[in-house]
């Protein structure tokens, strides 16, 4: 299981004001102290960016890049900030993502062909809502691969993300299972390996306790890994969370054994 | 996912000491604290007991149950030790266990039936040797319940132990995946909700690294609960690894979620 350190989002204050201010410095130095980690990637969070889409966009990734050769998950919703990102991106890039909803399938998924780059894909209805069970995921999960098909994107380029829910949610601790399967089932359906990216820290959303969010976490993360999943999203900087994805995450993939291969 | 103290067990020299004394103290100490952790049951491990099979058993019954009302799992292979505990047991009693061994099936799985036990059901060849792959398992758990059923034993009786090999073994990664893939198949294939143990400790024999050993453990224990697996045999006094296996078994069972389920 590939990690994918999601620190970097434009929801902290001090990236904000980086922003604002043009100030590289706080981005370079939390893109440096994400790298350190070792993680596969960088998710690069920059929200939808309204004002100035393409400039901070560039602002981010150059700041990023000038500290790391990485991989970068390219992360906002505006399709001239991801296209501003794509053309300015030195580091092997992905687009985070599509979905049905039709703005997304006509200005970004297209972006996936014209740049050659891998693209993630929500398993989120038109309306961006999640769906209500795991027939339903599967359905959109094939919707996702026929937009994909019908823009010219091979179906390999493809990352389906199943949208991990609160448990804080009425059925949320269903939904959360439901997710496990559909990483299970995906590839059985589909015929292919299909690869899978998902972030955990949503699970958890609305946890007063921290202790207690860090137990739910730690768990799924290793579910998660035993279910299949390829990419995993998290707080690179939460040691016993990466522990345990990387300990769960070798169990769930290698066919070799060695003791030097888990976490000190 | 119901979680059983492995702790007890003869191999301790202080409970051989008890034994030899005839002193219930130390095994009336670490059944106690093992009951403090609020297990579901405790694991009594005699061995084979092959001197005073009867008397032994007996005070290590007595000596576990004047502390604790817990159900208790009876863990010898003689046959002569396991009857003296079923006639003594006051707590509610288990098996542990039979395999394909003809001794196992003539003389420990009768048992089961004259005692109207559950019974632990191992998943090893007749020479008691852990099967080559996934298909041999389930071969051999189908003849588990086919001897079940000839000595009068219900099915829903059985407790399938898949038996976790060593990762340490050439093929161990890959067995220890099979093992999960078993657990999460055999209600399918038996067509009832057939109930499943494992023992986690085995996994990580021969680990040099404490901390590794409890990095595997942790990871597997979270594994083995999203596999569906419904009694786990393991260290009580390992915090972190109980903790780990009681909030993957919530997330993995329970229809209903509050933060209060999670351990603190």
């Amino acid at each position: 299981m590939h990690l994918i350190a999601d620190n970097l989002r434009i929801t902290k204050p001090d990236i904000q004001q980086a922003l604002a201010r043009r100030d590289p410095e706080p981005v370079q130095k939390l893109a440096l102290a994400c790298a350190q980690k070792n993680p596969w990637a960088i998710d690069v969070n920059t929200g939808p960016l309204t004002r100035n889409p393409e400039s901070d966009m560039r602002f981010f990734i150059r700041a990023v890049e000038s500290v790391t050769s990485l991989p970068l998950l390219i992360d906002t919703a505006n399709p001239a900030a991801m296209r501003a990102g794509l053309e300015s991106v030195q580091n092997p890039a992905v687009i985070n993502g599509y979905s049905l909803e039709p703005g997304k399938i006509n200005h970004i998924l297209p972006l996936a062909k014209e740049f050659d780059t891998d693209i993630v894909g929500f398993l989120l209805d038109r309306e961006s809502r999640v769906p209500k069970d795991e027939a339903r995921r599967l359905e959109v999960a094939l919707e996702l691969f026929e937009k994909a098909e019908a823009a010219g994107v091979a179906k390999e380029k493809i990352i389906i993300d199943p949208v991990v829910p609160p448990l804080a949610w009425d059925d949320g601790i269903i939904q959360a299972r439901a997710i496990l399967n559909v990483i299970r089932t995906l590839p059985d359906l589909l015929g292919f390996n299909v690869r899978t990216i998902a972030g955990v820290s949503n699970l958890s959303t609305g946890a007063s306790d921290k202790t207690k969010k860090h137990r739910i976490d730690t768990a799924y993360i290793a579910m998660l890994a035993s279910a299949g999943l390829d990419y995993a999203l998290l707080d690179i900087f939460d040691t016993g969370l990466v522990r345990s994805a990387r300990t769960a995450g070798i169990l769930s993939k290698e066919t070799l054994f060695s003791w030097q291969m888990i976490p000190e």
